[in-house]
């Protein structure tokens, strides 16, 4: 029971919370002592989201006080908008002795963040050892399996016996402090296969490594993104995974608690993304949150006035009747809305992989039923609404048909637009959004004017 | 190397789906022998991906041709709408037969999503034992930790020797096949303590115990939501914990392998829900996925109405002015993406919990913020642009000032409104989209309309 408390009752978050709102009045009163004694013992788990619940001036204050106490763990569970002034506030030196006491791949997260300079300064302050398998790890690229492994694992020749790998454990002080499969490597350090712990426990002294029932391994080549990590780990179940250089040689492991996160950032940035945000901007200042979303809006500006220059196209038939104008925007939000419902389901099903081309058609011809169905429903209960408000059978069915053409639209795009991205190399979740209301806007107002003008007017 | 096949290479999927092709081809052209032998050594979760590749009749024709050779926990890697059809189609009888071999958890997962009939029908297949050990376990609520668990799992009491704890591992044949933690118990079966199995692997025969560095544990009450088992895992990076019932007795446990699958549906979960999809219906059949859908295609109808009735009040006005009615969806659809953005910041981070209510009111006050910063951006591009097309400078100026007030408006609404959601008890994620929305598609209206009427036609 020495390690640290961490809330464990089914209000973890709340109690974090409470906490964050006493060490708030204490450092607002000046009594340091009394905030940094509140939060000594806290998981860095808890001490990270409680930092995160400070004013930015508050955090360092904190920081400083604690001192030593501080635990480097931290760091690396900081969301990097709260990281980065803090690490700049408490200087290179300060940094570097917090970041030589992390895991490799925690520093390599902390670090990589950071801008050249700011990591020369913060790296110049490492140990020498420490500095070059950091320098190492980021040397691999962004987001690569390279940078999310660690640099520790337990490997041993096949023809070892049981009794020896234990003896070599016991004796070895230098291991990862807790470790799931133990690899079998041959003399190039190439992994052959891999016994996960607990079978080496149950098993006697006397037998070889080889012959206890060895894991299929999943080599991860340390260039892998670490979205194909992920997939790897989720699919298959993986607890560990080695990680090997372009000769196959054994240089790391990525264990499932790194990978967890990696799955619950790629389906938030899917998340982000489909709504225009390129990743959460909770702790980016409001001027910096302008500057990230504004392209956005730029282009959601631009396809809004493609759908004006179509309506514009109609300012003649809308002034014979104002009816249109009144009516046009539910065409319109009804396809927004039925297109958003299938490219939603068509980017998820392409981020997990059960959207490919082996079954796209069949997907296809289902969404095109789907917007069949909706488009008639929807052409029956629009009809009935637009007659009984506005007492004109002709509109009336205009806007039920204006509907159903433009919900099949929404279907078709809908499922196309993502798939089509996709197959482009795109991520599907980026553009998907725009290009299908731009679809349903353009094809809405225009079918709904252009049928108005044609049957009611003419 | 006697484990099942996987594909490691970088297009792991792509690979399954080119096999798909091939099995497809096969059991088109009669040749079930070929469509069973492509597929014989595949691991169960790329068999399954594959399965969900073929048409449904496809899917049912294969599985029989494997007969014995169809590995059971492929049943627990296919989706719902995939896995019930199939069952229903290969019988009670086989259906107890294969769940009878998965792990409990496994095949809890299997029963739970089946109709209390359907469940009853298969049990009475599965041998007494399993059968009560699994009728137990659903027997917790949906959802719970209960059913998450695996029942079986390795606990010894604190007194205990390494060498006794190693000794007892190597002669117990009926445990699970990997575990990652021993679990130190009271007399009472309380759960006291853990020790990671590596730290057992490590420690002389002759030392007790409990006075290996214990880990601190998480303990699960069985009745915990998966969501907030999830939670904890993700952010204490756990890799098993024990789960307990009322009295605090371990009954099981749960790996992380069962929690990265929960983690994926509940990210997933919030991405369908902002989109008004309750769940993923990519295999769900046309007219069933209509019926889904459909309820949210009303809700936002009569939103869509409320609008029109805004835009109603003002048809005299847009009679004497057309441009109006060109201009005016640019400024909800401005809004409607602002808002879109900032709600979905704020459903992430509400979900993630790093918004609570000790940081709301910054946060509000930021995106106050970004709403003013952006809506004034707007009112100038917007003005300008206004000003280009229909040179009529009043005109101008009242598009972009709508702009200014209706970004302002998406700002708060995209704050408050999850915020209030949240605190009302509801998902945020499931109506937050509609609301905000209504409130920028009646500001935008009545605001650009109004001021039109007031400042451009008196």
């Amino acid at each position: 029971m020495t390690e640290a408390r961490a809330f464990a009752s089914a209000e973890a978050a709340e109690a974090v919370d409470r906490l964050a709102r006493e060490v708030r009045t204490a450092l607002q009163e000046g009594r340091l002592g009394d905030a940094a004694r509140a939060v000594r013992d806290l998981h860095a788990a808890d001490l990270a989201h409680l930092i995160q619940l400070l004013e930015p001036e508050e955090r360092v204050a904190l920081v400083r006080e604690l001192g030593s106490a501080f635990d480097p763990d931290t760091l690396s569970h900081l969301e990097e908008a709260v990281r980065e002034p803090l690490l700049d506030a408490l200087g290179p030196e300060w940094a570097g002795h917090m970041v030589a006491e992390l895991e490799s791949d925690d520093a390599v997260e902390v670090l990589e963040e950071l801008s050249e300079e700011e990591q020369r300064e913060i790296l110049a302050h490492i140990p020498a050892p420490e500095r070059s398998a950091v320098e190492d790890q980021l040397r691999f690229p962004e987001d690569s399996a390279g940078r999310l492994m660690q640099r520790d694992f337990v490997a041993v020749p096949d023809y070892w016996l049981v009794g020896q790998t234990i003896d070599y454990l016991r004796a070895t002080p230098d291991l990862p402090d807790e470790f799931y499969d133990i690899f079998i490597v041959d003399p190039r350090m190439r992994p052959v296969g891999g016994v996960p712990v607990s079978r080496v426990l149950r098993s006697k002294r006397t037998v070889p490594m080889r012959e206890l029932k060895l894991k299929k391994l999943h080599l991860i080549p340390a260039t892998l993104d670490q979205e194909e990590v992920a997939f790897r780990f989720r699919r298959y179940g993986l607890v560990s995974a080695p990680v090997v250089d372009e000769a196959g040689r054994l240089i790391g492991t990525i264990t499932v608690d790194d990978v967890v996160d990696v799955i619950e950032e790629e389906a938030e940035e899917d998340i982000l993304r489909l709504a225009g945000v390129s990743e959460t901007d909770l702790f980016v200042p409001a001027g910096e949150t302008v500057r990230r979303r504004v392209p956005w809006l730029f282009v959601n500006l631009a396809t809004a006035i493609l759908a004006s220059v179509v309506i514009a196209l109609f300012e003649d038939t809308i002034a014979r009747l104002v009816a249109l104008a009144v009516l046009m925007p539910v065409v319109t939000s009804m396809g927004g809305n039925a297109g958003t419902q299938t490219l939603t389901v068509a980017v998820r099903a392409l981020a997990t992989r059960e959207l490919t081309w082996a079954n796209a058609g069949r997907v296809i011809v289902k969404e095109l039923w789907v917007g069949c169905l909706n488009g008639l429903l929807f052409l029956a209960v629009g009809a009935v609404i637009a007659l009984v408000w506005f007492g004109d059978l002709p509109l009336a069915l205009v806007f039920g048909l204006a509907m159903l053409v433009n919900l099949v639209a929404a279907a078709v795009s809908g499922v196309l637009v993502p798939l089509a991205l996709h197959r482009l190399g795109h991520d599907p979740a980026v553009a998907s959004t725009v290009f299908v209301t731009t679809v349903t806007d353009v094809v809405g107002f225009f079918c709904f004017l252009a049928l108005a003008q044609w049957l009611l007017l003419d």
